[in-house]
C-alpha cells in the first residue's frame, strides 16, 4: 500500500505532536517538516526526518499529499492557510471562532483554484465539539446546548498573565463549575452567565521584590481574559510551577438537553466528554484523521475548503466501507 | 420553503414517535402513515393525518420524499428495506448487528436501480454509538473502545421472559456495572467478559399459582438471553409493573481510552453518554435528522444504501453551511 505523505508546517508543540501521531497511523509517513528557523537547528523525535526551510515548500508540491499547518491562529494561519491551500491539500486547527467564516472564504478560493482540499478548524473545539453541538441540535431540536471547557491549561490566558509587569512565569487553568454542570444534567435548562460556567485558577511566579497585591489585582481585573470570571491567583515558586504545572492537559464537555413526547414529557441528555492529558497530542491526532479524509476526497476529485461538518466520517478511517459495516456499526 | 414530505411505514412505538418528532422539525411534514391493519382502526396523535394501507404505498411514489421504515428488524425490515428502497428514499433502524453487511447489500442493489437513497441502521446503537466507535478509533488509534448499554428496558429480553410458562408480564432492565465503567475510566484497559460489563434485572408478574422458583430458574439459565449474566429476578404485582415500569427509558455509554506521546505517557478518554427517557422518541428523532440527509443527497443526484458513517454531518441540519460555520463551529 502506498502511504499518505504528510508534511508538517511549523514545529512547535502541535507540530511535534503531529510527528508522534504519524507513527500511530500505519497508512501515513512523514515526508518533511518545514520551519522558519534554520533547519539545521531543529531536533526531531525521529532521526531520519528531513527538515526544510518554509521557502522550500513550494518546490515540494509533488512530494507531499497533505500539509498539516501547525502555526498559530493569531498571525500564522491567516497567511499560511490561503497560501498553502494553493499548493497542497491542507488541514489546520484554526481556532479563532468568530473569524472562521472569513477564513473559510479565503482558503476556499485558493483551494478551488488549485484543485486541492483544505479542511479547516480541526481539533476538539473547534472540531469534535462542533460536531457534537450539531448532532445535539439536529437530534433534539427542542433543547439547549452547553459547552464546558476544562479542567485544562489555557495557553492564551497563561500568556496574558506573563505580560503583567513583575510576572516571571504563569499557568492558567480553566475549570468548569460542577454546580453548573449538575444543573444542566438535572434538566433545569439554566441560562448561565460566563461567571456561572467556569472559574479561572492562576499559578504565578513573580520576579524578586514584585508587588504581589498589585499583580493579583491586575490579573483579576484584566478585561476579556479575567474580569468576567471568578479568578483565583496563587503565587508559587518556579520550581513548583515546573514540577506540577508543566503539562498541557485539557478537555471539556458538550451537553445537549432536550425534550420529546406528546406533552414534552420525555427528557433526554447527550453528553460528550473529553479528558486529555496532552491537548497538542489529541489535536494532532484529530488533524491526522482529517488529513486522511482530505487526501481521499481530493483523490476522488474534490476541492475547496471544508469544515469538520462536511466530511463523511467513513473517510477518516483506513478501513473499507465493508469492514466498517462489519466491525464498527 | 417546500417542506420534506415524510411517510411512516408501520405505526407501533417507533412510528408513533416519528409522528411526534416531525412536529419538532419545521422543514418537514407528515404525508401519510402506512399500516397492515385496517387504516380506519388507527388513532393518530394529529387529527388530520391520512392513514393508508401498506398496499397503497406503491401508488404514492411521487407524494412522499422519504419513507421512514418503522418495522421490526427480525421479520419486517429484511423484506421492507429492499422493497421500499426500490420506490422511495428510505431511512430505517435495522439493528441486527451481525446481519447489517448483507442487509446493506440487498438494500443497496434496489436503491441504486431506483435512483433513491436509503440510509440504514440509524438510531443510537447502531447509530450515533457506531459513529462514536469510529471517531474513537481514528482519533486514538492506540487504545480500546468500550460500549455499555443502560440503564434501560430491553424489549427483546422482556419478550423472552414473557414466553416462560406461568409469566403474565415482565420488564427487563439492562444495567451497566459501575465497577467496569470505573476500571475503563481509570485507564486500566481491562478485558471485560459479558458478565463483568452488565447485569440484568427482571420484574416479573406471574399467573396465579405459578411456581416462582421454577420460573426464576428458567429465566436465569435461559441461553443467549440470561445465562451469561448475573441476573436478578423480582416478582411484583401487575399494578406495580404498570405503575413503575411502563416507560421505555434507555441509554448507555461509549468510551474510547487511548495513549499518545513519545513513550505513551499521555492518557486520553473520550466518553459519549446517552440518558434517554424514551428510547423510541430518541430513535425517531435520529431517523428524522437522517431523513433530511437522505432527501438532500438524493436531490443532488445521490443513490444507493448508506450508513451513518457515509453521511456528511452538515446534511443533517436545515441550516446552510454558512450558518453552521457562524453558529455551530
Amino acid at each position: 500500500m502506498k502511504k499518505i505523505k504528510i508534511g508538517i508546517m511549523g514545529y512547535g508543540n502541535l507540530g511535534k505532536s503531529v510527528e508522534l501521531g504519524i507513527c500511530q497511523n500505519k497508512d501515513m509517513e512523514l515526508a518533511g517538516i518545514f520551519v522558519r528557523r534554520d533547519p539545521a537547528t531543529i531536533k526531531t523525535y525521529s532521526e531520519d526526518v528531513p527538515v526544510y526551510h518554509v521557502d522550500d515548500a513550494k518546490k515540494m508540491v509533488n512530494q507531499i499529499d497533505v500539509m498539516i499547518l501547525c502555526g498559530g491562529s493569531m498571525s500564522d494561519l491567516p497567511v499560511q492557510g490561503p497560501l498553502y491551500a494553493s499548493m497542497f491539500n491542507t488541514v489546520d486547527a484554526y481556532d479563532t471562532h468568530a473569524k472562521i467564516p472569513q477564513y473559510f472564504v479565503s482558503v476556499n478560493k485558493n483551494a478551488i483554484e488549485a484543485g486541492k482540499v483544505s479542511i479547516i478548524s480541526i481539533g476538539w473545539d473547534p472540531g469534535v465539539f462542533s460536531l457534537n453541538r450539531l448532532f445535539g441540535e439536529v437530534i433534539l431540536p427542542e433543547g439547549n446546548t452547553y459547552t464546558f471547557w476544562g479542567k485544562g491549561i489555557s495557553q492564551g490566558h497563561s500568556d496574558a498573565i506573563r505580560r503583567v509587569q513583575g510576572v516571571k512565569d504563569a499557568k492558567q487553568y480553566t475549570i468548569p463549575l460542577e454546580k453548573a454542570i449538575e444543573a444542566v444534567r438535572k434538566g433545569e435548562m439554566p441560562e448561565l452567565s460566563t461567571r456561572e460556567k467556569h472559574k479561572r485558577v492562576c499559578y504565578v511566579v513573580v520576579e524578586e521584590g514584585a508587588d504581589k497585591i498589585k499583580i493579583e489585582h491586575e490579573i483579576k481585573t484584566m478585561p476579556n481574559y479575567f474580569a468576567d470570571y471568578d479568578t483565583e491567583v496563587y503565587f508559587i515558586s518556579e520550581e513548583e510551577l515546573n514540577q506540577n504545572h508543566s503539562g498541557l492537559p485539557h478537555g471539556g464537555l458538550v451537553i445537549r438537553y432536550g425534550k420529546t413526547g406528546e406533552k414534552q414529557e420525555h427528557n433526554h441528555a447527550i453528553e460528550y466528554r473529553l479528558n486529555l492529558e496532552s491537548n497538542p497530542d489529541f489535536t494532532a491526532n484529530v488533524l491526522l484523521a482529517y488529513a486522511r479524509a482530505a487526501f481521499r476526497l481530493n483523490q476522488e476529485g474534490g476541492s475547496g475548503a471544508k469544515t469538520i461538518l462536511d466530511i463523511p466520517p467513513a473517510y477518516l478511517s483506513p478501513k473499507s466501507g465493508e469492514e466498517l459495516r462489519k466491525y464498527i456499526i
